[in-house]
């Protein structure tokens, strides 16, 4: 029987201890010495670079420009907006001192700050400050502003990529002269964000509003994608919030009027996270390791020459040349480095590269390639020019396997029979999980019956069936649909 | 009289505070009301975002890859090496507790850590670590990562952009088999940022070697860029540091050798921070504002519809049609906001856009455009056709005379001739300033006449005449000449 060379543990066996897995062997990541914060190796920081520029080109687009805030906040500033500070003083890094000095042959902090100072766990103060200062009349708005930088926020309990104290994001921060206007900025970044995580992640996606006890704290609404993993569990994908005037006024957004009145801006924010690298891994890897939707893959191709003896420098020239004859927009990498072939094509298979390419001498007498397709691991020769011609449909295919499966898998788990919490506790008891939809009466408050299930309210989803019946938690007539399930 | 619309303080005012009104004036910066920490306002990080990309397409092209690592640091981790900590421990923020409560109406921090963190001044020890645990082999070796990210240092006295407690940065970390790799890459990188200083930001720049005392706390060698200012002082623009096995023997950085033996790896970092925009702006601005080199313009030009009725909608077309004839490569913004264009055509002055185009009824009827250089505050009337014709090379012309402006600025400031600390200190008492080139025995320590004059070592430059002389400061014999400079 031949060597398997894929991941040692399944997603059946132990679904937690395989997505350690497939980070080991993507290597994409790795715990740090350093409680709670991750390393973010060279090919996972790749695929966030992926994002980024198609995320940053996005923004652009859409009349955003980047700047930078600062990180250290002092922490008084935090009293301003007491719901906001309730939702984070659990978790604030605070810096007391700025010095160190030797004491005993250790070092200890030394030289305390008169006010302590937050490392930011998010920047609606901070930013909302200096909009204070730009804005004075209404022609100045609106005001449209995203940074890409770390938060940290401290975690108890930390997993690579879903949850580590410090992460990377970008968080956009607007201020407009109505509700109207802020209002649709909004759900204009939350249909960008939807975009970007069914169109161009392959993701599964229901777009949605959270209730009121799950909202962002501050915020008058928050909007959200729930992405369903394979293992059923919900991962708030990113999430978009209008913040009303509430830091408007809390830090003082005003602004001269078209009648000449002073006015508190609408203001919203809107953020996505390295979380969702955690969130692609558990959508589309298998028990081979990571898969890659093509927008976002470091490489589409690798190369791996084949190596045995007189005529490798052909073949060496050969792989460069299939290279060259590729165009740019195809990312191809020849691995040159002296380590057995047979070992390479396992390492690129467990990164999700789509095709493995491997050339040896048979390649190089036909002007051929050899590639094996990542999802399917299925084998493939042909002569070069059809490999240049068909590349593009292989990849098109490629994300539509992608996507196709990912949603099949999704959608037998969405549950829209259940009506009573007995249902529901049986469905959830299943270690399979899933997402219920069921009515939910959104001025019901009490959720003890699903904190006993380790189950939230996940969204109610944008699209909505509009049929009459009872809400699962209070019994209420409603007509709202809510989706239930575990999450990340 | 015409109003001038320039800056309310001239170069030879007070150059200081010029330096703050050419960044208040092209909107770049503002102070926040954190302690030494400032905003990076949208055009001032556009600058930034600029010389990211163009840094960032050339650490790629020479196998350097992106990763992330671990902003706080166990302040335990620093007593490894000895020399790194005594350099930092002075200006190192440390986080002491992960929450903050409610106490009499106040927030206080709560929940002490055991072992308090450092914000990471620079992270050759927590990227050390890690190389730790990848490098096994001499086949893993080099490996060559880089990362964009933000450090604090505690500053007493900050300035914008040139000094300021949080700054944004890219720092390289490189391992390698041998000292003369790891030699090789930081040459490589103390010359691709000597390419990037001069040839790209169009400053002036001496590549040259730190005095032992004025090296990286850890380094073997530091090489630098000093890129003298319009008012002689030097900046230090960008640094590249050999490591030798110190880093590598403080956190365990360990291969197996080709012949079998364990060996500690060589190491190198090199970095550039956002002080570098404090450099720009003090190398090209006059007392009209900011000069910008094309490769880091965000706009070349900006086109100002001038409106005065029933044309209005014709003018615009215009304008749209002016920006779509121009090449990809050109970047142009119109400003179509609802304000007095003489208002705007000095705002674009103030930002230093190359080229400021007013577009009203006479360039509407002549298919012409009218437009301001920047650099000569010339105007221009021309046929459309001949400016896409000409802006290739007007451009071309704008970075030549930016480049030769600077240098003969600063050549004129190099002093040569001094032999004695006599003449020396005559030469700095002047408020004018210079660089002043004579000889350095490189043993010297005993600087104290130096301190007296505030005037540093900055570089014993690449560039060495090999004539005999004395130490200006020893009276040793040597042949080795060193700048002299007051510096920020």
């Amino acid at each position: 029987m031949p060597i398997r060379h894929c991941l040692n543990v399944t997603r059946s066996e132990d679904f937690s201890e395989w997505y350690q897995a497939v980070i080991v062997g993507a290597d994409l990541a790795e715990n740090s010495s350093v409680r709670g914060c991750m390393v973010i190796k060279p090919y996972g920081f790749a695929i966030w670079e992926r994002m980024q520029q198609i995320l940053d080109k996005k923004f652009k687009e859409l009349g955003h420009v980047n700047a930078y805030f600062p990180m250290l906040i002092p922490i008084d500033l935090f009293e301003k907006e007491a719901e906001h500070v309730a939702g984070f003083a659990k978790e604030m890094a605070v810096v007391t001192h700025h010095r160190v000095e030797l004491k005993d042959g250790k070092l200890v902090p030394a030289s305390p700050l008169e006010t302590p100072l937050a490392i930011r766990p998010t920047s609606e103060l901070i930013i909302g400050e200096s909009m204070a200062r730009w804005i004075k009349s209404y022609r100045d708005l609106p005001v449209l502003v995203n940074q890409w930088c770390n938060v940290v926020r401290w975690e108890m309990r930390t997993r690579m990529f879903l949850r580590t104290t410090e992460f990377l994001w970008q968080e956009g921060h607007t201020a407009h002269e109505t509700e109207e206007e802020a209002r649709t900025e909004t759900t204009l970044m939350h249909d960008v964000y939807k975009w970007f995580i069914c169109d161009i992640l392959k993701m599964h996606g229901i777009p949605g509003k959270k209730p009121e006890f799950e909202k962002f704290a501050g915020a008058v609404d928050t909007y959200t994608v729930e992405s369903m993993m394979q293992d059923g569990k919900a991962l708030q994908a990113a999430t978009s919030h209008y913040l009303g005037q509430n830091f408007a006024r809390a830090v003082g957004i005003q602004f001269q009027g078209r009648n000449g009145d002073l006015c508190y801006a609408h203001t919203s924010s809107w953020g996505i996270t390295t979380r969702i690298i955690g969130g692609l891994i558990m959508s589309h890897s298998d028990d081979d390791g990571l898969n890659l939707p093509s927008e976002i893959a470091p490489y589409h191709v690798v190369i791996i020459p084949i190596l045995k003896g007189e005529n490798n420098d052909e073949i060496m020239r050969y792989c460069d040349s299939i290279k060259e004859s590729l165009k740019e927009s195809i990312r191809v990498f020849i691995d040159k480095k002296d380590t057995p072939p047979q070992n390479k094509k396992w390492d690129y298979i467990r990164k999700g590269v789509p095709f493995v390419m491997e050339i040896g001498t048979n390649e190089l007498i036909d002007k051929g390639v050899f590639f094996t397709k990542r999802l399917t691991l299925e084998k493939k020769s042909m002569s070069i020019s059809e490999f240049l011609n068909t590349i593009d449909d292989m990849l098109l295919t490629h994300d539509e396997t992608l996507l196709t499966r990912c949603n099949e898998n999704c959608e037998k788990k969405i549950c829209n029979t259940i009506e009573s919490i007995g249902e529901m506790r049986e469905f959830f008891s299943n270690r399979e999980n899933g997402f219920v939809v069921a009515k939910f009466d959104t001025n019901t408050t009490d959720t003890s019956v699903l904190d006993e299930m380790a189950v939230t309210v996940r969204c109610v989803p944008n699209h909505q069936t509009g049929t009459d019946g009872q809400c699962i938690l209070s019994g209420n007539e409603t007509k709202t649909d809510a989706i239930f399930a575990k999450s990340y």
